[in-house]
C-alpha cells in the first residue's frame, strides 16, 4: 500500500476479503467489503447485520471490527450500502486519504464508484490495480497443502466423470454423480462447492469451452470436455480432460496429442526466473510445428476461488506477459483448442518448485476413448 | 427504452442477457454483455471469440449480431474488452446517444463505466434503474412452467436432505448427496447448477444465514437450516427449511410455529392489486403479535439466476415496497429468523395468481425433528 500510495485500501473482490479476513459465506451477492487502513493494527469487515454472525464465525478479527451496515439498504435503491460505508470513512476521518479500489473486481459496480466519488469529494481514489490478489500469487506452504488436498478430489471427481459418462446418460445424471464426488472429496479433504460450475461442453458444444449440462443424452462418437476442480477450504486445483465415446476419431486424437506435446513444452519451461512469456513460447512453439492456431491465453494464477472464478486475475500464460515465475507460485495451465464445430480440452494445476516444477494431479491427459 | 430515454442499452447482467437472448454459458466471469437498440430488429451479443460457439449455439440470434472480441483482452489490463465494444458503438454511430447502463448489476465494474464514460464522450450514459429485471417481473406461461419444474427438483432435493442430515454425518457429504438430487432432478426435469450453492448453516451458524457447508460433522442436539433451489433451464424455485437432531427444543418448536404463522399470514394477503406492502404488513403483524424482531426483507422476485444471486433486484417483500402485485409475478418468499446465537428459516417460492396466490412447493415448513 505504501508503495502505492494508497493510505485506504477498499477491497471487495470476495476472494481479496477471504485472504485477508478469513471471512466465508454466500453473501456476495450485494455489497459487502473489506477496509484496511495502511498503519491499522486489523482491517475492518464491512457487511449486513444478517451476515454479522457469519463474519464472527469465519473471521480472526475482533468483533469491534465487524461492521454491520442495516437490512434497509438491501436492494432498495436509491439507498446503498455505499451511504453508511461512506458515514464510516468520515467518522474515522479517512476521507482525505488516497483511497485505492478495485475497479474492475466482480462486484464493485459502477454505482459503488459513483457513490464513493460523490460522497468522498476530498478523498483521492485510484485503481489499487489488483494489489491484494498480486499478494497473493506466491503461497505459503500452508495454502500449497489445502491445494493439495483439493487436488486429490479434482482427481476422484474426474474418475467418476470418466466413468459416468456413457451414449444415452443424461448430462445432469452425470453432473449429479461428479458434484457428488467433489463434496464427498476424500476422508481427509471434504469438498466444497466450486467458484465455477461443471463445465460439460459436449459434441458441437466442444467448439465453445464454456458450455454447461442440459438434460440432453451423450451421443455415441461424440466427444465430451469436462473441466471441474476440487475445492479444500476455497482453494481449487482445477483439471480439464476429454472423453470421446466410440469409435476413435484420428483427428481428434491427433490434435490432443499435439496438444499435450504443447503443454508438456510449456511445462518443461517452468522454474524460477522464468517468466510467464517463457512458458507461453515454449508451448507455442510446439503449435507453430504443427500449424496449429491458438489466440486464447493457455494459463493463469490459481489459488482461493469464489464464484465467478478461479483465477487470480495476476499472472497470465499469454506471450509478452513478464511475470517472473517463484517458487510456490500456482497456476492452471490449461489448452482450449478450438476448430470450427469441434475442440479438444487438457489441463494441469501446477507449482513452481525451488528448481522447476510440480503438477497437482496425476491424471493421463490422453484423450479417454470409451 | 422509449419511456426511459434510453437509444441504447447495454445490459451485462447475465439474467437479463439470458432473458434477452437465451445465451447460457459460464462466461461471465469477463466482460460480456447485450447491447440494444430501440429500433434494432434483434439485439447483439458482445462476447469473448472463445465463446462464440456458446453463442451461436444458445443464443436465437442471426451469426452477425454475435459480435467477438479478441482474445488478448482478457485480463491484460490496462487494455479491456470493452476498448473494442466502444470501437463498436462508434462504427455503429451511436456514439451520441442516451446509452442506458445498469448501474448497480454484478460484473459491470466500475472500470467498465470509466472506459464507457471516457471512451464515449459525447454520449449521455444513464443508469437504466434495471429496466430489463422490471421486464422480467410479470412470467409468462412458459416460464411459469419451468418454475414448476424447478420447484419438483427443489422438494426431491429437500426430501433428501432432511433423510441425510444425521449426528456424525460430514456437512459435506449431505451436500454430496443434496447436490446428487438437485442434477439428477426428476425423469422429466433434468436439473443445473444453482445460482447460489446449497446454504448449510448448522449449529452457532444459524445465527448466519449464509454459511455453507464444511466438513465437521452434525452434532446431536443441533439445528441446521437448508436453503436450496431446483433450476430448469435458469429457473429457479428456492426453499428453505430447519431440521433440528435430537431432543425436541420448545423455544425453536414454538419460534418456527410463529414464524410460519407469520409467513401464511403474509401469504394471504397476495394476490393481485395487493402491493408488497401489503404482504409485509400482515407478516410483520403476527411478528408484532409475539414481539418478535426481524430487520430483514422477509421475500424478492425470482426467475432465472445465475451466481452469484436468484433474486431479480425489483420487487421486495418489505414494509415500503409499493410494488403492486399482479398475476404471474412470483417471489421467494423466506423467514430468515436470528436471534443472537441461533436462527430457524422457512420459506415459500409464490405464484400470484388471478385471485391469490399459489405455492410452487407442496412440503411442511414445520421444524423437521429427527
Amino acid at each position: 500500500m505504501q508503495d502505492k500510495g494508497i493510505e485506504l485500501l477498499i477491497s471487495q473482490d470476495t476472494n481479496n476479503m477471504n485472504y485477508l479476513t478469513g471471512y466465508d459465506a454466500w453473501s456476495f451477492y450485494y455489497t459487502q467489503c473489506v477496509i484496511v487502513h495502511v498503519n491499522a493494527e486489523e482491517p475492518l469487515c464491512f457487511v449486513r447485520a444478517q451476515d454479522a454472525g457469519g463474519a464472527y464465525i469465519k473471521t480472526y478479527l475482533k468483533r469491534e471490527n465487524i461492521i454491520v451496515y442495516e437490512e434497509k439498504y438491501i436492494h432498495t435503491w436509491p439507498m446503498h450500502p455505499y451511504d453508511p460505508l461512506i458515514e464510516l470513512i468520515k467518522k474515522n476521518k479517512w476521507d482525505k486519504l488516497n483511497i485505492g479500489v478495485e475497479m474492475d473486481s466482480h462486484y464493485f459496480t459502477a454505482y459503488c464508484y459513483e457513490k464513493l466519488k460523490q460522497g468522498l469529494p476530498n478523498a483521492k481514489i485510484k485503481d489499487s490495480d489488483r494489489l491484494v490478489n498480486w499478494a497473493r500469487l506466491v503461497k505459503s506452504e500452508s495454502e500449497i497443502n489445502l491445494m493439495k488436498g483439493a487436488a486429490l478430489i479434482s482427481q476422484e471427481a474426474m474418475k467418476v466423470a470418466m466413468k459416468t459418462i456413457n451414449p444415452g446418460v443424461r448430462q445432469c445424471d452425470a453432473v449429479g454423480e461428479i458434484q457428488k464426488s467433489l463434496f464427498y472429496g476424500t476422508k481427509e479433504f471434504g469438498g466444497e462447492y466450486s467458484s465455477i460450475a461443471t463445465l460439460l461442453p459436449t459434441g458441437k458444444g466442444t467448439s465453445a469451452s464454456h458450455l454447461t449440462a442440459t438434460q440432453d443424452k451423450f451421443v455415441e462418437g461424440e466427444a465430451t470436455i469436462i473441466e471441474l476442480s476440487g475445492v479444500y477450504k476455497r482453494y481449487h486445483a482445477p483439471m480439464a480432460r476429454t472423453v470421446l465415446l466410440g469409435k476413435p476419431d484420428q483427428l481428434k486424437i491427433d490434435t490432443m496429442k499435439k496438444t499435450i506435446e504443447a503443454l508438456e513444452m510449456g511445462i518443461s519451461a517452468v522454474k524460477p526466473g522464468n517468466t510467464a512469456d517463457d512458458v507461453a513460447q515454449a508451448f507455442w512453439k510446439i503449435l507453430d510445428k504443427y500449424g496449429i492456431d491458438k489466440k486464447s491465453r493457455t494459463g493463469y494464477s490459481i489459488g482461493i476461488g469464489y464464484p465467478p472464478d478461479w483465477g487470480e486475475h495476476t499472472l497470465n500464460i499469454y506471450k509478452g506477459d513478464m511475470t517472473v515465475l517463484e517458487p510456490n507460485v500456482c497456476f492452471h495451465m490449461i489448452a482450449v483448442m478450438q476448430f470450427g464445430d469441434w475442440g479438444v480440452e487438457a489441463s494441469e494445476a501446477i507449482r513452481v518448485t525451488e528448481t522447476g516444477s510440480e503438477l497437482f494431479c496425476n491424471m493421463s491427459k490422453e484423450l479417454h476413448i470409451k
